[in-house]
């Protein structure tokens, strides 16, 4: 039976790739305004999708972008939720794409476009197995509801609102989220433990407008030198954070986990040529792999301030602002982490500017415990769509919807990545490669009847 | 006589004003390579009103933007050169104008707009001095070449390159420039110094593109974090330069000088509260006037690296930009001072990230003999024209071709500034007092009768 649903896969696969490109053709930018109508119109697409392919579907309104909830009964009375999102990161910086981030394009078996592999692509996945098992066996083997938000990507709140509340209707055996990566193209790979986030970003504000530097430098502060001074009083040259009590929380590793990340044997020149960086770079004592897994970071997102076009402008800046995100290992909590960085901004500020910090989005560190049954039928269901054998691994990322599902539905959650890290989810050029969409489509074919 | 010719300035400086409102309104920014076709009509704007006003005038092309060269003979064999630029300041910030930057506007007596002081409005009264005393008495007291240039605001080379060719040509008795500032705006001032400027900028160079933070942060030097760390190399919390050597060959004050600075009463309060800043900051030891006008500086004027746009974008930027100026004082060597830059910017950037440092744009510090008798002549014209006791002062910045002047032409060199500090030369809503424009034409007037 496996057989014919696979054989069904590979008959449709370049229909699937069509539907994909038709998906990521719509330019849902959750973070940015002007595309708030194009979110819209994203999440009316799967709807429509899921309605053709027979399963009740429809937006869910929580305040923000709406959900698309998509549910279909199945042979069994166990139930699984499939957790996605539809909306993408921003285009920038526009000027450095090989070809339009909306237009999708393949080259070489791969993919490119905004959305590819986060997350259209590796949700597009689970859809196209559900369609492959309901065309092959007329009904799923167990009952799944889709929940795909269109917020993940601007810290939104509608989708854990939406969960907070329907809890008792939900109520699966199992979460399956594929927004993460694979150990590498040909490993498989459930990730069992994510870090938490807190983004934010702060502005050092000076005269009220940009100031002669001849006529003033030297006698008030620039805030673009104050806001270096702060965030280089917040890491240190060779990546430790220098907020006070910041490392008070965080889990040492298990020794099974170091083994594991040992085996794995990591290439440090492959990964510094891949990105053609000097050197590898990160806290003293850790590995390259614990340093993106299992290690905090304090990292610059964008920063700006002063004249930024051609030539030079000779200014004293009126502020200077860093975006700024700091990722969270188990078990430091989200909230406390937020109260020492500002307290510490605050400290280390002087008294000749003022400082302006903006509110924090958060989502804590999630870690699972791997013995869990359902994480065997998952690494079995890799197993079988990819050919080879799947690894557990942590990931640097964050989903921040993972620790509303282990707090509201007390259910396993499996996170089966299919994309890469070097696809360039958040960056220029994007793309997920063709054959992890369709051995993911498989995968999920034989979790579904197996879970 | 002097009261006939101050008689028709009064009787036509409405009409005055509007030309200056239209020499304005031609966006003659050097820095932008748009307004390449602005900065030549400006030119041409100049050339054709010396013409109409009886003077020998033509562009003169030296590569870059056309010098507006015009000259008329005068009664006496001395001859003067009066030195201004046509050239203004990029608009940016462009959202903070209250009235459009090239549509000047007149608001209680100040006009308003880009190069309102900087420098159309200065250069134009003593357009406007020669204009009346041609009108007046049918010819000038004293030979007059105006060289009015279009790359003051962009570091340019071709008016140095004309002076020291043209040296021969033009060796005048004096050169009068009025391209910085009154002490207020009540007491005129003939400025005796100017800091020297090194402007550039330097790029920390990461990733080929910007990177998931999830994925790759901690793991990979973060290069907006390293140029804060950089910059914060550079200069420390109180302002202090710490590049090896830079203060090596700054000359202390004279004593008539601290004396001088002492007896202007500087008001710090007046000082911070017109900018809406808390608290002046500058280096120890030293007076905000002693910061502005006799200590060197490290400024930064813009900096930009990552996502700068809405939201948030989880990102390690691929670089991250700081565009700088070093302010020089008497006797810093602006080439020994990039070196000792590049060096010490070299030194402190690890080898995680890549480099990259611009060239420099530079311009030598200037202090000039106020015991010499054409600064008396000077002092008494600024008198007559103001009716009011001028003082000596320094100035916070840099007119990069007065060194050329001094060192190629050899005769005293005016410095008598008719804006103020606080005309926003480099920021949105720059001004000029229209009271200073006529008074200033007034004093032009007596200077070219007298010197």
């Amino acid at each position: 039976m496996a057989d014919k649903i696979e054989a069904y896969v590979e008959a449709n696969k370049e229909r699937f790739i069509e539907e994909l490109k038709e998906l990521m053709r719509i330019p849902s930018v959750s973070a940015q305004r002007e595309h708030d109508s194009d979110t819209q119109a994203c999440a009316e697409w799967l709807v429509a999708h899921f309605q053709a392919l027979g399963l009740e579907a429809r937006l869910v309104d929580k305040g923000g972008k709406p959900i698309v909830r998509a549910q279909a009964k199945g042979k069994s009375s166990r139930r699984v939720v499939i957790y996605g999102h539809y909306d993408v990161q921003p285009e920038d910086p526009a000027d450095q794409w090989k070809t339009p981030p909306f237009e999708p394009t393949i080259r070489d078996g791969i993919l490119y476009g905004r959305g590819s592999t986060d997350d259209k692509g590796q949700s597009f996945a689970h859809i196209k197995a559900v369609e492959s098992l309901l065309k092959t066996e007329g009904e799923l083997p167990c009952e799944v509801i889709f929940l795909l938000e269109g917020e993940e990507e601007c810290g939104g709140e509608a989708l854990s609102r939406y969960v907070r509340e329907a809890r008792e209707e939900l109520k699966p055996d199992a979460v399956i989220i594929s927004d993460s990566t694979m150990y590498d193209e040909n490993t498989p790979a459930i990730t069992y433990g994510l870090r938490g986030i807190l983004t934010s970003e702060f502005t050092v504000k000076g005269p009220d407008q940009d100031v002669h530097s001849g006529a003033y430098g030297g006698a008030i502060a620039n805030p673009a030198m104050v806001l270096a001074q702060i965030l280089s009083a917040c890491v240190d040259p060779d990546g430790k954070i220098l907020v006070p009590h910041f490392y008070d929380d965080v889990a040492p590793l298990e020794k099974w986990e170091s083994e594991s990340i040992e085996k794995l044997g990591f290439d440090d020149q492959a990964f510094v040529g891949e990105l053609n960086v000097p050197h590898p770079h990160g806290e003293a004592g850790h590995c390259t792999l614990e340093r993106i897994w299992t290690r905090p970071t304090f990292e610059i997102n964008g920063i700006f301030g002063g004249y930024t076009a051609g030539g030079s402008k000779t200014i004293v800046p009126a502020s200077a602002t860093a975006k700024i995100s700091i990722r969270l290992v188990p078990h430091q909590d989200p909230e406390r982490i937020r109260d020492l960085i500002v307290e510490h901004l605050r400290s280390v500020c002087p008294d000749t500017v003022r400082l302006e910090i903006a509110d924090f989005a958060t989502s804590p560190p999630v870690l699972f415990d791997v013995n869990d049954p359902t994480f065997q039928a998952a690494q079995e269901a890799l197993r079988r769509g990819f050919g080879s054998d799947p690894v557990f691994i942590r990931c640097g990322g964050s989903i921040p919807v993972v620790s509303t599902f282990v707090e509201q539905l007390g259910c396993p959650v499996i996170l089966m990545g299919l994309g890469l890290d070097s696809d360039a989810p958040h960056g220029p050029n994007e793309h997920f490669s063709l054959e992890s969409f369709i051995r993911g489509t498989k995968a999920s074919v034989h979790l579904l009847r197996t879970i």
